[in-house]
């Protein structure tokens, strides 16, 4: 179970020596899409970082973990499209990339409405799971990593899909920068979202919350505005809220799914392949 | 997991009589109902078989069974109404016995919008799970009874829901015509029903079909005039017909139920305490 890791030290405060480090990589790096890569990367630091020694920003290390997952990207690949901040980052990469001739025959799988409408505006060819059931690899943020690569996924409210096609993908690329990393699942004390029916929502709540009593759970029903949140798929999405981390998380996600009325969870246990984290102090890869 | 029968033999042309084989046994009868329900068996019989000699029909069976469920109904219950042409027998009996004052202080559980109309119209009180996630005794149809009285529920659409409120309830019985019991569940040829979320469906579909392989199974996305059928939680059905019955019904559920996508499953194990059988030699009982 233990998780394999290479770190690579960026200069803090310069981030044009991002692009060269990667480029110094040559298993990670593509060469063909550097000097492209290299230019947004510069146009990120003039954004975010006027003066010369400013630290990167949390959204320039979501887009440095993304960039470099897209590395893995070849030609002709199935890809699943995830969803969050940080996947609008690669998904923006896969789009660049296929508009520069960089990359050719790319099919991608979306998890969400709204990767949909983004990788849709970006020209990116598009499928879905019931015409392309066999997907090459899958990037995708997640809000929790712990040392095992097990996720906590779905903040965004997209974890059904995400799921499926994640779950039907040879390799899967989580990118994270590295406030999500936790010793264990639950341990950000931020939600852990479980997509339910909305026929009786609450029963389904306490039964939620009970299920946790261990860990000191709140469970709360999602809201956007004063009326619930109602997932793509016309469900509810109940957070969780834990006070300690879940002491088994395997067990934990079983006994979720068992419950009658939850479609899923937003545990990922044993799906990830590697995980792309981007730090102030550089970007590591994580591999099982 | 062997079930016990209990056999109560009848006169197979005169239908009075079955209103007084239920009297003559005061472990099953309320004497207090059994003139209404006699005179709602007469009736039945004079629109089913105007020739003295004719055989019950199916609808009479169906109502036998559930007649004989409800006489475990006491005042003061809360009670998990059931979906289907059975299950609607026994709600109109408990109708019945409340409007005679027979029945007092009982709190219906209806799962489906259909019994939620149907138990509404003859004034039982309504209540949710969300409300009563406690149910004293629940009452439903199957499509299909196997020897341990393991289930095919939910052709009638309505899988879900019930196997949340019979889930929560501390009695479920269940009442059928003898054409429902098989050897092996899948045994009867017709649908069993899959829920799956309306997101690429045909992947899961495709999934079902690969899973059970071995019992050559046919998988079908279940329609209502042209288009696919709609379940109230907004999902599709795939219906599964298995050429030969399912080996382990257990491993069986569990693995339709871990495919992601998948809602719920009409494989009800280990759920039924007993199960009401009307034949047209009599009505037994199954208990485990």
């Amino acid at each position: 179970m233990a998780a394999t890791a290479i770190s690579v030290r960026l200069h803090p405060t310069a981030a044009r020596h991002v692009a060269s480090s990667a480029r110094r990589h040559p298993t990670a790096a593509r060469h063909v899409a550097s000097s492209a890569r290299r230019a947004r990367l510069g146009s990120v630091r003039a954004q975010s970082a006027p003066a010369a020694a400013a630290a990167l920003t949390q959204d320039d290390l979501k887009r440095l973990a993304a960039v470099r997952a897209v590395e893995q990207v070849q030609s002709g690949m199935v890809l699943g499209l995830g969803t969050g901040s940080t996947a609008a980052f690669a998904v923006a990469e896969i789009g660049a990339l296929l508009a520069a001739g960089k990359l050719e025959k790319i099919v991608g799988v979306p998890t969400s409405k709204r990767t949909f409408e983004q990788a849709q505006s970006l020209g990116i060819p598009l499928s879905t799971l019931d015409d392309h059931p066999s997907i090459d690899l899958a990037i995708d943020g997640a809000d929790e990593v712990d040392p095992d690569l097990n996720l906590v996924k779905g903040r965004g409210g997209a974890l059904l899909r995400e799921k499926m096609v994640e779950a039907a993908s040879a390799k899967f690329i989580v990118v994270v920068d590295e406030t999500k990393l936790v010793d264990g699942l639950g341990g950000s004390g931020l939600a852990m979202p479980v997509e339910v029916v909305q026929f009786c929502w609450k029963y389904n709540l306490v039964r939620l919350q009970e299920l946790f009593k261990e860990e000191g759970v709140e469970a709360k029903l999602r809201f956007e505005g004063d009326k619930p949140y109602v997932t793509d798929n016309s469900n509810y999405i109940v957070d969780l809220y834990f006070k300690t981390p879940i002491k088994d998380a395997l067990a934990a996600g079983q006994e979720i799914a068992a419950l009658e009325g939850v479609v899923d969870h937003g545990l990922f246990l044993n799906m990830a392949n590697s995980v792309i984290i981007a730090g102030t102090d550089g970007v590591s890869v994580k591999t099982k």
